[in-house]
């Protein structure tokens, strides 16, 4: 509440979440964070990963497009629904935010228009938005890849030793390679997100976000250099610099004004604060509160994420990278990943289990997974003898090696299947450990942790295992739409609410849900088990016996003969 | 066939197996082993393991007996059974065999009777059969080790390094803690075999290869000395050694003539010649035609056997002995074996399966183990890039720890329930590669491999699997009751038809049903995969890392807790 001549006046912002099938807005008040409405709309195109929407063919393998148009037009649904709910006044929404899923890469004219909305593309596939998990530019991150190492880049230390094909270069290169006339016509390639900001407002500015995480920008020293761009192919070295030109904002600056045609489609009023873009992930770790150097936030899901933000431009190896204000400006950010959570409970359901336990599932009319955590939850730590590695799709951090694979060691004729389950379990927490550990013998001291994620939320009996490995307290907080909130809390410090990013964070954030606290028995019977994973962790990841490696190599071989 | 006065007369004997269930009689050609009739009874008290017979009280955990009386009515109808089934004339039968599962054993008074048919020990458990699998006596094992080893007993070294809690001093040692009254008045303890051919003979003779296998008796040395007795405990010292008083003799000797008594009882003639009796799986041995030096014979089942035959003393580290005249009187007899090897595919068919794969076994009306089986067999060697060690039971042979368990390394997201299933069956496998190369390396030579048991009669893909990892031919015999076709070999022999035992093998053992062919691809990926088995099997097994053991400790404590 702001008082004005007398009058208590309320402020809000809006923050619009972009993730991979839909989009969601979140009015909240810019002074406190507290939501007052929300609206999602499903993209009308989805992911195209199979069917090309615009001549029905079947796209290549591994493609995962999207259509701009259904951006805008999510905007323009879920906008005006919010206003509705909340029945708040326009004039009373001071600022509006976007986060996005990143790298999601479009090509623009000089007008900024998406390629694929001009006749002349709108059959090539890759002028489309290249949605972050289109998988189909190994081969070119590779090349970058290989390039680099041989170059000994700079970058290559912060991006945990290799080109993702996920990330900007790559996808900027197949397009070069497999559409060139589209390449050719690209006066910009640009995130989903800054694209949408520069929709609205006019003006021609990058989130420093997406640039530090997904295209190699080093503050100080920019992107990567034109030699190493001509040394992968000099046709690429020649063009790539200038296509990704523009002026770098930090979270929470204001990026312009809404614009009057999108202030009418959207029913905002023109010359509203429009703040930068931000990751979505980046947009979830500020909405659950990381406003102090040794924050950490842990999203637990299908796979782990790990973000802190810390005082010091600590070199910590394994980590995919440390940052200068690269989640909260005035902090280092550092991120390190888990490649497989939920990933391995999943497969655990469905591969780890009983004819007689399948039965049983039935009868009760429950899914495998909560009757296996049932039963788990039943077992007292270290009961099994099983110890497992939780590296099923390879190891990001601390090892960041994918060549990697899954273990069980304690396997007897008295396993059970919830056994199995709880190991690989135990096993994950073991990996979260061991990235905090490492990150404090880096001298990245961690403090609060905070978790959501699919799991955070809806499993007790994981998130206590997860504090009693741990031996810290895990915060698992209300919002069930982080990223939205973010992206309205920054929203709030482009319009000026707040002062600073942290200021808006700090008064912002989503409250404490709950709070699971550890046991300090089974953190000691766990704390062994710790000792024995790092052991296998050593002997596996550390070159002691590459084993893991060659048979990667042997079964890729037999696939093939 | 026999000339006899111008007549050919033909000579039969009839081998008698007597199992953990049933007692199974066989009626071959002595010539030539060609079987005319077999007849099987189950034992009508089975095994008592829960309830006592003789007062329905529960027995103590772990206990396991039998009625020795069982063994007589089993005697007694599957004899006359075969003579008439085979339309043979008691007088056409020269010989009579017996084999017996060991160490079961009985305490008889001075006259031969079994304790417990005396009205003052029917009511006592321990006066009856201790069959083999009676597993109560672990503690008395556990002593009578820890003074083996104190006192540095020679005989340790051959039986694996410990005593078994399965064999003859520990259950005697526990007759004479827990039913002393039993110990007192036993005049002898006597396996059930001797017992029967005592029993139809009136002679009192041991078999050479129950003392050589199950109470340390070692060729020129004898059994254990008085001294290792006095120091487990003086009062078994006293006594036990003569308990066990009798002559020994080997597989083929002439026990005796079949009294008048049992002749009318069997239908036989009296003074039929009755061999000495042995182990069941020494009979099975000789059945499938361990005949020359390098011969070895494989017992797939539940578990794992695999005994050899050969010319020398071998000093082979890791195996179960090796007992001169062992297992065919003129060779040295080695035994090694795998502690768990059907057990592994049932684990998996109970444990490492999916929901979709138990509704697909029922619609199909297959059991999980079959489907896993021929989903397993449509994939490459290597191709699921899977590796196990098959210790889930812990490792008898090569390492001989029974703390050890099992592993998967390799394991990713599109592991699949059999590709678990064949990993640890080609670790089964690699453990029996382990073991014959262990042979050759410490001077035994293996040359012929013969497999029996359920899994080489019944699975056509395992066996091929094992020839493949081998990398030789494997022959799968036509018998499906070996053991009771060795006893009837050793009463061929007993009774004169063959000279030796080693002609009476060669002349009267089983056919080979199918020979299994390594195919040389699979046995050079196979090749590899070993290789790195072996490397795990070092680093887990020779203790690099003891982390198994240390895991079975937590479990052991925290079940506890």
């Amino acid at each position: 509440m702001t008082v004005k001549g007398g009058l208590t006046v309320a402020k809000y912002t809006i923050g619009v979440d972009f993730g991979t099938l839909s989009g969601r807005a979140l009015l909240v008040d810019a002074e406190n964070g507290r939501e007052l409405a929300d609206a999602v709309m499903e993209y009308p195109h989805g992911v195209m990963d199979r069917e090309f929407c615009a001549t029905g063919e079947t796209l290549p393998a591994n493609f995962a497009l999207q259509h701009p148009a259904d951006y805008l037009q999510v905007l323009e649904n879920v906008i005006p629904a919010v206003l509705e709910k909340a029945g708040v006044n326009a004039a009373d929404v001071v600022g509006l935010g976007i986060d996005f899923t990143s790298c999601t890469l479009l090509s623009v004219d000089s007008a900024g228009t998406p390629l694929c909305l001009l006749p002349e593309f709108e059959q090539t596939p890759l002028a489309y938005a290249i949605l972050w998990k289109h998988h189909a530019a190994k081969k070119y991150a590779d090349r970058l890849t290989k390039v680099a190492r041989a170059r000994n880049e700079a970058f290559l230390a912060r991006c945990g030793g290799k080109v993702d094909d996920e990330w900007t270069f790559a996808k900027m290169y197949q397009v070069m390679a497999e559409a060139p006339a589209v390449y050719a016509a690209a006066d910009r390639f640009l995130e989903g997100g800054d694209w949408l900001v520069q929709t609205l407002t006019g003006t021609r500015v990058r989130s420093y976000h997406f640039a530090a995480y997904k295209s190699h920008f080093v503050a100080g020293t920019g992107y990567p250099k034109k030699e190493y761009f001509d040394a992968v192919d000099p046709k690429f070295g020649d063009t790539v610099l200038q296509k990704l030109d523009g002026e770098l904002l930090l979270y929470g600056e204001r990026a312009g004004a809404l614009c009057a045609e999108y202030a009418k489609k959207l029913g905002l009023c023109a010359g509203t604060a429009v703040a930068v873009a931000m990751p979505d992930g980046h947009a979830a770790g500020t909405a659950v509160g990381l406003s102090r150097a040794g924050d950490m936030f842990a999203v637990l899901g299908t796979s782990g994420c790990f973000m802190a933000v810390g005082d010091r431009d600590a070199k910590v190896p394994g980590i995919c990278g440390t940052v200068k204000d690269g989640i909260v400006p005035g902090f280092y950010g550092y991120e390190a990943g888990l490649c497989s959570l939920g990933d391995h409970f999943a497969f655990a359901a469905a591969n780890l289990t009983s004819p007689a336990y399948a039965r049983e599932a039935a009868a009760r009319g429950i899914g495998m997974l909560p009757l296996l955590l049932e039963k788990a939850a039943a077992k007292k730590p270290g009961e099994s003898g099983l110890l497992a590695l939780n590296w099923f799709n390879g190891n990001r951090s601390i090892l960041v090696n994918s060549d990697l694979s899954g273990c069980f060691v304690g396997l007897t004729q008295a396993t059970a299947p919830e056994d199995m389950l709880r190991a690989l379990l135990e096993a994950t927490a073991f990996g979260a450990r061991n990235i905090i550990e490492n990150f404090e013998q880096n001298g990245v001291s961690i403090g609060r942790i905070i978790a959501t994620g699919g799991i955070a939320r809806k499993d007790p009996f994981t998130m206590q295992l997860y504090a009693d490995v741990l031996g810290r307290p895990i915060t698992v907080t209300k919002t069930a739409q982080a990223p939205a909130l973010g992206a309205a809390i920054g929203a709030a410090v482009a319009a000026g609410v707040h002062a600073t990013p942290t200021e808006g964070i700090e008064r912002m954030h989503a409250d404490a849900d709950r709070i699971y606290t550890p046991n300090g028995a089974s953190f000691a019977v766990y704390s062994d088990l710790y000792a024995e994973y790092k052991r296998l962790h050593d002997y596996f990841g550390r070159g002691d016996n590459n084993v893991m490696a060659r048979l990667r190599a042997l079964a890729a071989a037999q696939k093939g003969n």
